[in-house]
């Protein structure tokens, strides 16, 4: 776990734009990106909109160097606003809509990663798009990594890997040749040598498609997956090894794919620390023999913190921030159970946490690193609640 | 079940309005809502605004009779503009901000059903409260059920029983009495005879608190929890049992009370059978040997259709409506996977359907009985999405 914490800040913004709030921090926004495209040199970095949507964060990636990849039309006006060219955005998603379509196609956007024949027709009639990059759904199975993909696995996504040739063909019939090729793996990896295998995996399959289909390829989007630590049990991805594991598969991609662009995506890496929720402790009680702390955001902000899909029912990284000076007890208080707004038991964000000092009312509470997938993620208007305020610092 | 589709409505109303689209039967929401205040005459019926915020839904049952619930401040506004009148309003929730409970003052709202002593104190402080209704978790054990509260287990939920009488004392002091008692034990109860037997079992616990603390009882919320089957092996609540049951416990109540207005709550069975979502299928497509109908709308216009919480990872009714006149097919087409827009292999709205049809992309897809907790309950923004189109037809 990477996260820290600044008492005094999250105060002064909390009585500044109320609260729940959210606070994503440029500078540590801009040290991930300048990581992470080290780590990438030679090959473009799509930001994953989807992880975090706020305007600011989309604008200050784009200033640190990336592109953005989109899925959805609503993500591609997002996108827009915040600045990216049309020939730095990628649309991607596995269910484009024709609106969708038509709408980016008249924005100037000519990159799409096709999922299916029925989209590829749809692209053909309100696109007019000549070239198009597959997405593909592989045999080979991905190592690590939380929610993983591949593997021969049935799924949404992407054109089977023993397809991919009949569907060049019909694509080809089409008068739409197939010139890019995109895979994804998997989410949360954080051994930097999963990544490595299998990207190696994914360009050797690449590879064998680009011979087998005989593809003029210009792009080859290798996926992302770039974890981070939520938990005390988990480290943070060496980028060390990250580098020169990928460097080397790069310029073997390079000689490989001569003409090809190369790219990966990230979203959660990019965004997930620089971001903090901060909520005020409404109320605290004790019920039968546990003690409970509601606070004016829960799972309605953060759908996260009781972990639907890969998540765990683990705790995010938290603190107390008293509301003012508090002598810490001598015995700590023991576990508390952090609850939110919502009238079901379900909206429990915390549970069994220990802090310096018994919360009271009016304290906050402050959730590191959950700026990816927060409230855009999340039910935030379930009970007429409203979407919280957001600030980039 | 109770799921009826109208082929002809959905295709007509997708043209009018678009998808994803939510449909709400006023019909159904009449009828539903006559025969829940026929079970429950002699007794308020509040209406749970959280089960379906949409205003159209929400003056209608208003126009049916209903007072109305609400759980936050968003929701406080929407029933105002839904035109009930602030002595029909019940504000509940645990966690209460000074700004709502101001607000609701503001907007002449009296009833607020108090969670904690530290909400006791905002209650006089902002809105000069002279009575209050608590609401109590039970030391007794609730009986059937999908997800039940009480039974002595510490929840963030109201006051413990066993500390009733000492909380009674501190709002006195304060000089603010409890005029009411508000219960909930859970929801989805499917069998009339887990009903009845809680009621019993709050009229007594209500009877012994009123007695402890000498309470001028003004007002007793039994809450609710009325289901609907949504599920194969389910059924319908059986209201004639139902009826003769809650008809003799609110004879009882009525002499036990005598000065006290008596209430039930319910939002799932009043509006869950009124609602369908209409989906447009973009795309199908094999995946190694399974066959995937991917939609405009998935988990983020229908969370519930995941389960978390209560409902579990099973089906909603559901239908196929082909796009147009198509023979069915004398082998059926086997199962099918129905995905949502979303980069997720979570995005899986229904498992291994059976139609008689195999779907086609332009086809739709339409989810019965999911009027309750539906959109505002979803994290509808994911990916960029707009909120869905509600029409009541």
């Amino acid at each position: 776990m990477n996260a820290r914490i600044d008492a005094a800040r999250s105060q002064t913004a909390a009585e500044r734009h109320g609260t729940p709030l959210y606070i994503y921090d440029s500078q540590i926004l801009q040290e991930r990106c300048r990581a992470l495209r080290d780590v990438l040199s030679g090959a473009d970095l799509y930001y994953s909109l989807k992880a975090n949507p706020n305007p600011d964060v989309a604008a200050a990636l784009r200033e640190f160097g990336c592109r953005v990849e989109v899925a959805s039309g609503g993500e591609l006006e997002r996108a827009v606003q915040a600045g990216y060219p049309p020939d730095t955005i990628l649309f991607i998603g596995p269910g484009k809509t024709r609106h969708e379509i038509r709408r980016a196609a008249e924005l100037g956007v000519t990159r799409f990663v096709v999922d299916n024949e029925d989209e590829l027709r749809v692209l053909r009639d309100e696109a007019a798009v000549c070239t198009v990059t597959v997405r593909i759904n592989p045999a080979f199975e991905a190592t690590g990594g939380k929610l993983s993909m591949g593997g021969g696995k049935p799924k949404q996504f992407g054109v089977d890997r023993p397809r991919i040739s009949e569907f060049v063909g019909k694509s080809r019939s089409m008068g739409i040749e197939v010139t890019g090729l995109h895979y994804y793996l998997g989410t949360r990896f954080l051994d930097a040598r999963d990544i490595i295998a299998n990207t190696q995996q994914i360009i050797a399959d690449a590879a064998s498609i680009v011979a087998e289909c005989e593809l003029p390829l210009e792009l080859l989007d290798m996926g992302g997956g770039f974890g981070v630590p939520y938990f005390e049990n988990e480290d943070n991805l060496d980028l060390d090894v990250l580098t020169q594991g990928i460097q080397t598969c790069i310029a073997e991609a390079r000689s490989e794919f001569p003409g090809a662009r190369l790219a990966f995506e990230s979203g959660r890496y990019l965004t997930a620390e620089s971001g903090q929720l901060v909520l005020e402790v409404l109320a605290c009680k004790w019920s039968y023999g546990t003690r409970f702390c509601v606070c004016d955001g829960g799972t309605n902000v953060n759908l996260a913190a009781i972990g639907t899909g890969s998540l765990g029912k683990r705790n995010f990284p938290n603190y107390l921030v008293p509301r003012g000076p508090r002598a810490a007890t001598e015995n700590p208080p023991g576990p508390v159970t952090v609850t939110g707004p919502l009238c079901t038991p379900d909206d429990t964000i915390l549970k069994a946490v220990q802090w310096e000092h018994a919360p009271q009312a009016g304290d906050l509470v402050v959730l590191a690193s959950v700026g990816a997938y927060g409230p855009s993620a999340s039910p935030h208007s379930f009970l007429g609640h409203a979407y919280p305020t957001e600030v980039l610092i």
